[in-house]
Order: C-alpha cells, then structure tokens, then sequence
C-alpha cells in the first residue's frame, strides 16, 4: 500500500492511494484517526486498509495537504554518514559503526510544509534520506528478522544547520532546528519495493539543478543491518522513525562554493518508487508572520 | 512543592511530599493522573497541589514506589561538558557551546529501579547530574525570562556505556542504553531552590564511596543560559527534559584504573535541596529473567 496522511475538505486522515487518486480510510471507519499510528498498533486495521485501498478511490492526492506520518514519532535516529562518498566529502574516515544522531519532533515538518531558515545562519542545507518507520517493538533484533520490524519507507530531508551541527564534535543543534526536517509524503510498505527497500535512485534538486544523485545501494549499513545495530542498544518502539543517512553532493561540499538553500527557492527529494518530498524555503521571520 | 510520581496500593499517582509523609494529590482529585503532565499543563491543578501539599500527609514516602516525573517526555536534552574539571578529565577542549545530545525515552528509569548492566559492555559509569523539566512552551527564550519556564529539577544520573559512546565521534548509542538513565524521585519546584539551582551540593556515590562531589554553582553553562541557547534553535515544549551536564569523577576517569559500576552495586546521586537517586544495577539477562 501506498498511504498518505493530511487534510482534506478539513479533515484528517489516512488516505490509501492509487496513481493520482485516494481512498478516505479514516472516512470509512474513523478508527484510522489522523496519521499512521492506530493502522501501526492493528493488524486488523492494516487487512482493512489493504481491503478498502482496492476500491476505486474517489479523492484527487492533488486536494490533500500532507501531514506527518506520524504525528509523534517516540524516537528518531538518524545515521550520519551512510554513503562512502559522503563520507569522504565531509572529510571523514570510513567508519566502523556507524554515526548516530537524534532529532526532536519539532524539528520535523510534512512535505510541502515551509522549511524554515533561521534568522541566525544562512547555512541552511538539504540532504535526501530514505526513512523507515518501525512497526514492531524489538529489542537485539536479528539482521534476518529485522524487516518484520519494518512498518513502511518514506522520504527524508534531513536538514541541517552546517556552522550549528559544527559548532561542537556533537552534532545535535544543528540538526534540531525547528521545521528542518522534512518527511514524507507517502509511506510506501515493504511488500511494493524492493527488500530493504534497496535499489532505489534516490536525488534532490531544486528546480532543474540536480544537487545529490545516488542509489540506496549505496548504503555501507543497510536496513536489516541498521535495525540490528539500533536494537543492540535500545528498544525500537512502533512509530519510530529511522534515517539511513545521505549521498554525496550536501550543499557545503560543493566546490568552488557552498551551495546553502535560499528562501524563495523549493528542494525537492525523490526515492524511485516512494515519492517526492518538496519543501519550499522559507526565512524564519516570514514564516512566522504567515502564522 | 516536592512533588514524587509513584505507585502505592496498587494506584500509580502524584504526591506532594512534606519530611517522610505525602499527600496522594491523584487520590483527592483524578485529573492529577499518573504523573506530572497535567499538574505542568493546568495553573488551576498547580494550585489545588499548593493547597492540598499544606494538608498533613498520611502516605508515608518510603511506601511510594517511585515511576517517571514524566511518563513520555517530548524531549531529553542533554549537555555533555559542563563542568571545566569533568571536560579536561574527557581529555576535551573548554568550549564555547555546549556540547548537545538526545537520549530517548527508553534510556530512562525511575530512581529505584535496575540500572541495567547490557550483555555487550562492562563499561558501564554513572554521571551526576542537575535535570530541570520544562513547564511552558517557548522559542527564543531570553535568559531574563528563561526562569518563567522552568516547571522543577530533580536528579540525574546521565548513565553512559563508555565503549559504545565512543564507537564514534558521536556519543548517542552510549547515551541510550535500555534503563540506564535514572530520573527523580522528587521534583521539586523553583521556589524552594536557589535561583536556577546553583550553589547546590552535588554528589554520586556507591555505599560509602565518594565518586564525584561538586557544587551546581560549577556549571560553565547555568539553567537560564541553557534555556537560552536551546531555544534558539528549538521550541522547547512542557514536560521536556534538560540534564545539565556532570562534574568530575565519573567512572572511566578514575585513576589508576576505570571505575565501572558491577552488578549488586547501589549507585546514588544526590543534589543538596532536591534528594537523591539510587540505582541497583543489574546485569542485563538478570533483568530480563526477574521479569
């Protein structure tokens, strides 16, 4: 299934979508709420999401407003260096383990939503990520068991305030400013994509400028592996979000500039066979006079 | 108000606590719950608490079993390097940010349940540490306002499972071991403390064993500039956790040889004004098999 939370005709919901057109499963039986997590903890709710996502659907995703997946992921985990190439332009070693870093729910927003530039750095960046949100409680978690640990993929933008994340070895503020971080639209489940959700060309661009292209091959941790080494120290609870780290071609590797994300300008994040993640760039103070 | 989230009789509940003797709040009004979010989220429910806390208590304190402050905290930040004499026993520079990172509401116990001793490390060391919850909502909080919101403090110990810490540059997977980070027991609120808690006596210790011993007023970093400088990239929300960092004498430091806590140890932190948490530590499969 290819499923969509947000808002429509004032409502929201979980919509099952099929090419450019949804089901309301939340309109069906409002036991689907307003995002993922009641389809998550059921699995009565996910065979009846899979029963009516057969049915001709009657809404246009153009008319939904997407919301995030999950409103309140308990955690998010993201891994920092993922990709050899990205490694090696951030001036890097290859690693062993890899590097793991947290974020705040508010330093998430959904697709479409601004992506706010604080009113402090100008050094706004983009950084194209799958995301797999966990869908069963798990701890030492065995590499062959890890994807019936796996709810769905999503996109990521993991945005990042580069002179915040250097500010000290840790790279937490950075990483944590409010509405950087963008996910979804579509969380896509396993049984639609390759294993591992592997294989997939995953890019960011703005406009016709193509600024990161790459493959989730890439990856040196991949997500049975990444399930195992996460759950080696923590439990990974349902509703967890994951994110598998980026491909080379960040905005303050770019040679012979930076190439930090302007307001006015839209970035938009593409894994084949998910979807597309856009966020139009916006300065703190302008968004907050929007509010 | 001292106020100790637990169980007694079988209801978990809020109590306000006077010497040895509590008032069950939840057991004279319901919409006090389980723990402190409500009494944080309602003005109305904060002074019903200061009129009840002034009746005698008839629940004596040693028949509470203490739970989380805050059952789900939104976020847990916390400063690495705060202390000038814990930073150079780290072998780091003094800096002039703090170092940042987030631990994950599964790393968390009340005071008096099992630390746990993982299967696949023995390094594993306590940290004494200041921990405020915040109790009102804000975004760029200047340092003026920054006591405005702060709901109370309670006592910390940052648990760290040193060889995973540092498997790389970034600290998170040390930091967030299953129950290891002990919280509480009572939260206490800042106008029975000191302005931002500091000049407060600051201790950890096994049985009669000094491990560290300092004072809040040794802070590079205080509450309210702390507030300060999160909030200037995140909203911090009611019910967030902050630790402030820890002096010296943790564990790893020790010389001639690291001082790593054993199972059937008891490790206590103790903050002058507020109380103290101790922790039995156990070993992982110990723990799971007392399930």
């Amino acid at each position: 299934m290819r499923l969509l939370c947000g808002a429509h005709d004032g409502q929201t919901g979980v919509f099952a979508v099929t090419g450019d057109s949804a089901v309301n499963l939340t309109a069906a039986e409002p036991g689907f709420g307003a995002d993922l997590s009641a389809m998550i903890a059921s699995a009565e709710l996910r065979a009846k999401a899979q029963a009516l996502a057969a049915q001709p659907g009657v809404v246009e995703v153009s008319a939904i407003t997407p919301a995030l997946p999950v409103a309140a992921p308990p955690t998010i985990i993201c891994l920092g260096l993922n990709y050899v190439e990205h490694i090696k332009e951030g001036g890097y070693d290859i690693p062993d383990y890899p590097a793991l870093f947290m974020r705040g729910r508010n330093s998430l927003m959904a697709a479409g939503a601004p992506m706010v530039r604080p009113s402090c750095s100008e050094k706004l960046d983009y950084e194209a990520e799958l995301m797999l949100i966990i869908g069963k409680r798990g701890r030492h978690i065995a590499e062959e068991d890890a994807f019936d640990h796996v709810f769905g993929y999503t996109v990521f933008n993991d945005g990042s305030v580069r002179d915040y994340q250097r500010k000290t070895h840790q790279w937490t503020p950075g990483k944590n400013f409010d509405a950087t971080g963008a996910v979804g639209p579509v969380v896509v489940t396993p049984d639609e994509l390759p294993p591992g959700a592997a294989g997939l060309r995953i890019e960011s661009r703005v406009g016709d400028e193509i600024l990161q292209s790459s493959n989730t091959s890439n990856m040196i941790w991949g997500v049975a592996r990444t399930i195992a080494i996460l759950s080696e120290y923590t439990t990974l609870e349902p509703g967890d979000h994951i994110a598998l780290g980026t491909p080379p071609g960040v905005g303050h590797a770019k040679k012979p500039n930076p190439r930090w994300l302007k307001p006015g300008e839209t970035v938009e994040i593409e894994i084949e066979g998910i979807g597309i993640c856009a966020s139009p760039v916006v300065a703190e103070g302008a968004q907050q006079a929007a509010q």
